[in-house]
């Protein structure tokens, strides 16, 4: 069986990081791409007032070699970003929501009904280029400002994204918090609602939960993974936010139950170990130090 | 439902340290009681030409406050060990045997037929001092030397060990290359011989899989899992095996999941900050880290 990585080291990974060069942006996005990464997040042309870490996401898109058989996402919070996303060819664009009232004020400055209004033009201006949107919702299953949320505003807000015609969407356990039973009873819930093959989970490893949380939701057959080479980025609108689920160690597991992601771990490994030298970081891939350093 | 928690960071954490105050092991013992951990594995009664770190387990077993729901344990390979281990009045003891043939040899230098031999007066001088046997299986998801380990390999030591007295058995994935599935159908072979409430898990994180592993492996009512407060420690012969799971990581999953533990995590986290920071080290639990810095 085929499931699919969702790349978003080059994006959400390095969204936090201070001092990043074109270059190395761009190295990393193709060097992913060389190690088999078929979807790789690679912009976001959101307000770089906001963001100036992304200031120069145009250059990037412009730069990196487009492997054809890669899907280049950007991240697009309004018609503004659209439009640059557009100028820049990007294979899709990605907009995001929240379960949680609180964050979707404190993220994104509005409320959740304001930012599904907002989202609308969007989705309606890409319809007309043949972009597919995908959708992320925050706080599957927490919040750093509410605590628990409820599973049913989990399912209607993904389900009002998937309505209006995001082609996936993407359940974000923004700080971390989930345990395995609990990851599953809301993936099941929400697969209710929305078809399982149109649903992708992006859990974070803040308490170190992450994989042992997609384990427990492979038997629903959801398909669709998101994580960061060498566990790099988090959130930086979140409160203990940080710590991005290394790819690494995701396609180790997948690999190991027999599932098949088409990417090459040495190379997924090298191309993370590369940034994070150019960060000065240490490599937060369990996988990554273990193969490379014996 | 309660599951056990066999707390290992005081004897295989702290084996490969090369400079910890007796002192400093004693409070760590005391603090791992006062937050709930009910089995300690407290001392290694070796030889200290072997192991230097361990050559204080005498003093530290008389030093620590013995708080009569706690079962100290300590390893002991041979009948001096468990002379010195009757002395300090251990209420458990350990021995360690491979599933490995290579391993055997690198690790106690004899065969794992031999090994068995050993162990065997062992057994017999304990069980007429009513002292409770644990018996230790390595590599049981792989071996540093031989690549791929046969189940049937397993099952056979395993059975071997509870045959001959031992009340538990351990079963070590030492290097930690096991994923779900494999950790699963692994459990579930030598269950068939040994009846599950006989088994624990000892499972490394060196590639970031352990808390996956032990997560699949759940429906197989297993209920006990060695594991190491902050991660501390990992094995200093065996090639790649750094990386115990930290026990905080795990208390969290479980008590999400709805088991019980009996661990509070927040003095089990202050525990193993303490020791990190006299070992001069970070701590590698991702849940410590994540409730001590917010």
């Amino acid at each position: 069986m085929t499931v699919n990585i969702f790349e978003v080291g080059a994006r959400d990974g390095l969204q936090n990081e201070p001092h990043v060069s074109t270059q190395d942006k761009v190295t990393l996005i193709n060097e992913l791409a060389q190690a088999g990464v078929r979807r790789i997040e690679a912009a976001s042309f959101v307000s770089p007032k906001w963001v100036p870490q992304m200031a120069d996401s145009a250059t990037v898109m412009d730069q990196i070699e487009r492997n054809p058989s890669v899907q280049y996402s950007a991240l697009t919070p309004n018609l503004k970003g659209l439009e640059a996303a557009l100028a820049a060819d990007v294979d899709e664009i990605a907009i995001f929501g929240s379960a949680s009232e609180a964050f979707s004020q404190k993220n994104i400055n509005c409320s959740i009904e304001e930012s599904i209004a907002r989202f609308k033009p969007v989705i309606e201006l890409a319809k007309q280029h043949n972009l597919p949107v995908r959708g992320y919702v925050s706080c599957v299953l927490g919040c750093p400002y509410e605590g628990e949320i409820a599973v049913s505003e989990v399912v209607r807000v993904t389900e009002l994204l998937h309505t209006m015609g995001c082609y996936e969407v993407s359940l974000g356990d923004t700080i971390g918090v989930g345990t395995p039973k609990k990851a599953l009873q809301m993936l099941q819930a929400v697969s209710q609602s929305v078809s399982i093959d149109k649903l992708a989970l992006h859990f974070h490893d803040t308490y170190g939960q992450a994989l042992a949380n997609i384990q427990a939701c492979l038997e629903t057959g959801v398909s669709v993974f998101d994580s960061s080479v060498s566990g790099l980025g988090g959130c930086p609108y979140a409160k203990g936010a940080s710590g991005n689920l290394a790819t690494e160690d995701l396609v180790y597991m997948l690999h190991g139950m027999g599932l098949d992601t088409g990417i090459n771990i040495e190379k997924l490994s090298q191309a993370g170990n590369k940034i994070c030298k150019a960060l000065g970081k240490s490599n937060a891939s369990k996988v990554a130090q273990a193969i490379l350093t014996h």
